[in-house]
C-alpha cells in the first residue's frame, strides 16, 4: 500500500512536469505558418524533454515494479529524483528561447546529469533494502547504460560551449540509447518463480 | 498492477491537458459583458477541445478496460498518444486568439489527425499483444468510425484555407460522431463469459 | 474498476482546478504589507471558490461511494460537471481582479448554477442506473439543499447588478449551508446491511 | 476505499503545488550564466519550499497509513491543510522576487505556522476518531517536534523584520529537524501485532 502511494504521487508530479513544458509553446499572435517558425527550437526542445521524462517515468515504473516495501530513505531518494526532473521545464524553456545556445545547453546537461545521479541513488536505496541477491540487483547486472549516460552528460557539459548543436545531438543519442526500456528487469520478472 | 499505473499516469496527463486549456480564458480587465465578447471564440474552441479530450479519455478508458498486461510497446504507444494530446492546448489557444483563422484551424486538424493515428497505433499494439481472437479485436470489428475520423481530418486540413468556419463545423461533426462512446467494447464485455 | 478510474480522473481535474486558482494570487513586486492589500479581494474570492470546489469534491466522493458500476451516461454527466467546475478559476479571477463588481459576480452565479444543474444531472444518471429503490435514491430523499441552492443562485444573478457584495454574502451563505457534507448518504450507508 | 480517494486527491494537490512553484523559475532572456544570478534567491526559496512540501507529503503519508476510516471532519481538516499548503507557491515566489526581504519572509512564516496548525488539527481529528489508545495516539507520544515547529515559526515572524536571512536560517533548521520522517509511527506499526 505504501508503495502505491509513492507511485501515485510520482505519477502526478511527472504528469505535471511533462504537461507544463508545453506551456512554453505559446500561441503566436499572428495566424500564419511563418509565425510558427520561431517556435521550432521550442518545439524540438519540448520533444527531447518529453522523451527524456517519458524514459524516466518508464524506468521508474520498472524500478518500483520489483519493489515491495518502501523505506524512509527510498521516499527521500524518490523526492530527490523528482526535484531534478522538476527543473526540466526550466532548462527546456531556456534552450528553446535562446535557439539552442551554449549556456542553456550546458545547464540542461547539468540537470540531466543530476537526474541520472538521483536515479542511481534511488536504485541503490532500493537494492540496499532488498539485499544484493534481490531481483532488482540481479536484473541490473553491470548496468552499462546507467553508467554510460552520466559519463556522456559530463562530456557534453564542456563541449556545449564549443558546439551546442553537437551536444543536443549527444542528448538525442542518449535518448535513443534509453528508448527501449530496461528489458533486463522485465526478463528477470518473467523468469521469477512466483 | 502495471496497467493501473499506466492508467493513473494517463489520467493525470489528460486531467492536466483538459484543465490548462482553460487558462487561455483570461479574466478581462473590465467588469462588463462587452469585455466577455472577445473571449467567445476562445470559449468555443475550449468547449470543442474539452469534448475531444473527453472522448479520448473515454475511449482510452474502454481500450484499457479490456487489457490485462502492458508491454513496453504499449507504454510507448500510449506516451505517443499523450504527446499529441498535449499539443491540444497550444492549437486551441491559437484558434481562439485569432478568431478562427485558416492556419490555426489547419494546424488543429494536423494535431487531431496525429492524435487519431496515435490512437490507432495504440489499439494495434494492444491487439498485437492480445492476439487477433482477443476481446478487443472482436469488439472493434470493422471500426468505421476509427477509419472515417482521420479521413475527415485529412479533408479538413486543406479546406481550412478556404473556409475555417466550415472546417470547425467538420470538427464538431466528428465530435458528435464520437460522442457516444464505443459501445461495441462495452457490449462484448457484457457478453463475455466471466 | 471502471468506477475507480472515473474517480481518479475527477480527483485529478478537481485537484488541478483548486490549485490553479491560487496562480491568480500573483506575488507583488514590492515587499511590504501595503502591497498585499490589493490582493485581498483576490484572496477572498479564492477562499470562497476553494470551499465551493471542496464541497463539490466532498459530495462527488459521497455520490460515487454508493455507486458500483459506471455507464456511458454517467461518464459524460461527470465530464459535464467537471466542465463547469473548470470555469471556476476564470470567474474567481474575474471577481478578484475587479474588486467584486456586478458583472463578474453575476457570471460567477451563472457558473455556480450550471455546476449545480450538472451535479443534479449526474445524481439522476446514477439513480437511473441503480433504480428508484437504490441506496442513493433513498438517501437523498427530498434533497432540499440540492433544490434550494440553484434557486438561490437564480435569485443571486440579477441581484448582483444591484449589490455585488450582498450576492457574495448569498454565495457564502450557500457555502455554509453545504459545509456539512451530505450525512444522509453516510447514514444510509451505515444502516445498510452488508 | 474512502481513505484511498482522500489520499489520491491529496497526492494530486501536493504534486501540483510542488510543481507550480518551479514555474516561478522563469527562463532568462539571455543565454549566459550571469543571467542565472538573479534567479539564485528564487531557486533557493524553491528548494526550501520543495523540502517543506515534501516533508508534509511524507508525514501525511505516515498519518494516513495508520488510519482506516475517514469521517467528514477528517475530510475537511485535510482540505484545510491543503489550503495552507496551496499558499506556499505564492509566499515562495514573493520571497524569491524580493531577494529575501522582511515582509515576504514574515508572511512565509505565517503560512508555515498555519500549515503546522492545520496539520495538528488533522492529527487530532484522526485521533478523535480512533480513540486515545489508538496506534497513532501512542505513536505520537509527546510529539515535541510537532509542538516545537509552530513555536519556532511564531518566533521567526517578528524576527523577520530585523533579519530576514537569520529567519530563513531558522526555517532551514526546522526543515533539518523534520527531515527524518516520523519514525515513531513506523516503529509502532512494526511492533503492532497484525
Amino acid at each position: 500500500m505504501e508503495k502505491n502511494r509513492l507511485e501515485a504521487f510520482s505519477d502526478g508530479v511527472i504528469a505535471i512536469i511533462i504537461t507544463i513544458m508545453v506551456l512554453e509553446l505559446k500561441a503566436p499572435h499572428e495566424a500564419s505558418f511563418a509565425a510558427l517558425r520561431p517556435l521550432l527550437p521550442v518545439f524540438l526542445s519540448y520533444v527531447l524533454s518529453y522523451v527524456y521524462v517519458g524514459i524516466y517515468w518508464n524506468n521508474h515504473h520498472h524500478l518500483f515494479h520489483s519493489t515491495r516495501r518502501v523505506s524512509a530513505g527510498i521516499l527521500w531518494a524518490n523526492l530527490h529524483l523528482l526535484f531534478w526532473l522538476s527543473l526540466f521545464p526550466f532548462a527546456t524553456a531556456w534552450i528553446g528561447e535562446n535557439h539552442v545556445a551554449s549556456t542553456p545547453t550546458a545547464t540542461y546537461g547539468v540537470i540531466l546529469l543530476m537526474a541520472g545521479v538521483a536515479y542511481n541513488i534511488l536504485q541503490r536505496a532500493i537494492i540496499a533494502q532488498q539485499g544484493p541477491d534481490s531481483l532488482l540487483a540481479r536484473a541490473l547486472g553491470s548496468d552499462w547504460k546507467g553508467k554510460l549516460s552520466p559519463v556522456m552528460c559530463l562530456i557534453a557539459i564542456p563541449v556545449a560551449f564549443a558546439s551546442p548543436w553537437l551536444v543536443n545531438g549527444i542528448y538525442t543519442f542518449v535518448v535513443v540509447l534509453w528508448f527501449i526500456p530496461d528489458r533486463r528487469i522485465e526478463r528477470a520478472i518473467v523468469k521469477r518463480p512466483e
